[in-house]
């Protein structure tokens, strides 16, 4: 397996800016459509989990993927190194605490796989216990499809020298100096060992498939995760509930209005 | 005291719909620009707290105020009945387990005023007890500003007769009948009674103060809304922060680049 490899973080030569754009604006038409849907069903929800290096795009894609969706019916869910609380749990206990409600779709900037990810590449968990979370969160994932939530995984591939002008902006411009960490710089050292780790992930944790998607441009980004939501959304086809009442009928002039 | 029946709920006869629209077009933008320093700045945040009766806008008034803004450094909240483990706690525990991190905007769409009006009206709870929230609420709030907490409480003031009719379409419009309840045409019923708490609440909960917006029309409601967002933010002026780095200084062309 070398998915990373064989995969052009430029995105296809097939796609075309100008008719990717177009086809962009209809598909976030869609997303507002179909989430408004998602939340009158209020049975089924979404999880979109984002991962990928520093300076793929995450914080920009979230803000462009939801632009005609109430905040209402979205949550965006940030994982940081864990809290001394969350430590004295296991794993899964604050990634289960952020799940999305019925109706709602959430996104989590990072996710459960960066406690496969972290301990693979800098040390501090045995071989064995990391090798077990392969499957505790393959059983994680079902469990939660199985109880209505659909799961995107996506991994936002950029390429190296990308990343590098895009971390650089962080320090050329006051107004992302907020975005910029010396840890960024230190992560990329270790490009090549993440890589590895990722590609077993995509191996191991398949059974909710991964979407690697080319992030070295916004469009591609854009397009590309536009797409897999309304795909998705799409094909849960969630419904309008109808009239739930005791007193009132459809067609109001009908019914027995009582003020 | 009588600002309900001062207030016009179609809005100062001197706003004109184009300009007005106009105006909030500009608003909208700047509560995108000063939202975004918010979330760098990352030390202070903005509770939007918004009560109305059914019907007044709440929903659409979220989705449109918060257009340019990531659902990223948005959270909404909406209350409902209190569950069971809720009602083992006192009324504000769950208030405050909502309230919003640093850097974020939280929205209540309904709020702990709920917690004076449902008992006010529909009795449950002894009048002392009822009397001791209205400190209690202005204790937590005065609390939550002196930690960095900006609050900015909202009336929603709609007439009865535009009320009617907004409930009304819930009963026309397939795509509208999730959002009918039966209940709302009982509380419809305590009109004069909810006013009556709510101008107490307005008298006794002022610390911070209230703001009374005309609901009867879209355009009157999101401009006077965005104005108020617009001019806290604003007023706070949250700053970008200062490059935090040992290893670069701004301008990457003289910073050691590690890669």
């Amino acid at each position: 397996m070398n998915l990373l490899k064989k995969h052009d973080p430029n995105g296809p030569s097939s796609w075309r800016k100008a008719k990717m754009e177009r086809d962009t604006q209809r598909l976030l038409a869609d997303i507002y459509e179909y989430s408004k849907r998602l939340f009158a069903e209020h049975q089924r929800s979404v999880l979109l989990v984002l991962q990928g290096m520093d300076g793929s795009g995450k914080d920009g894609l979230i803000r462009e993927l939801f632009k005609l969706v109430s905040p209402a019916w979205v949550n965006v869910h940030s994982f940081k190194a864990p809290s001394v609380e969350e430590l004295t749990h296991d794993f899964l206990w604050r990634v289960h605490d952020k799940m999305p409600e019925k109706g709602m779709i959430t996104v989590f900037n990072r996710s459960h796989y960066e406690d496969i990810l972290v301990p693979s590449v800098y040390g501090g968990l045995a071989a064995r216990d990391i090798e077990k979370r392969y499957k505790q969160i393959n059983d994680f994932e079902r469990m939660a499809e199985e109880n209505g939530t659909k799961i995107i995984k996506v991994y936002m591939n950029i390429a190296p020298n990308v990343q590098a002008k895009k971390l650089r902006e962080r320090i050329d411009t006051p107004e992302k100096h907020w975005k910029h960490s010396d840890q960024d710089w230190e992560t990329r050292e270790h490009w090549a060992e993440f890589m590895e780790v990722y590609e077993k992930i995509f191996l191991k944790c398949n059974d909710v498939p991964w979407h690697i998607v080319p992030c070295n441009r916004n469009w591609t980004k854009l397009y590309a995760v536009s797409k897999l939501v309304a795909d998705t959304l799409k094909k849960m086809d969630p419904q309008f509930p109808p009239l739930k009442s005791d007193k009132f009928t459809p067609n109001y002039e009908k019914a027995r209005i009582s003020y």
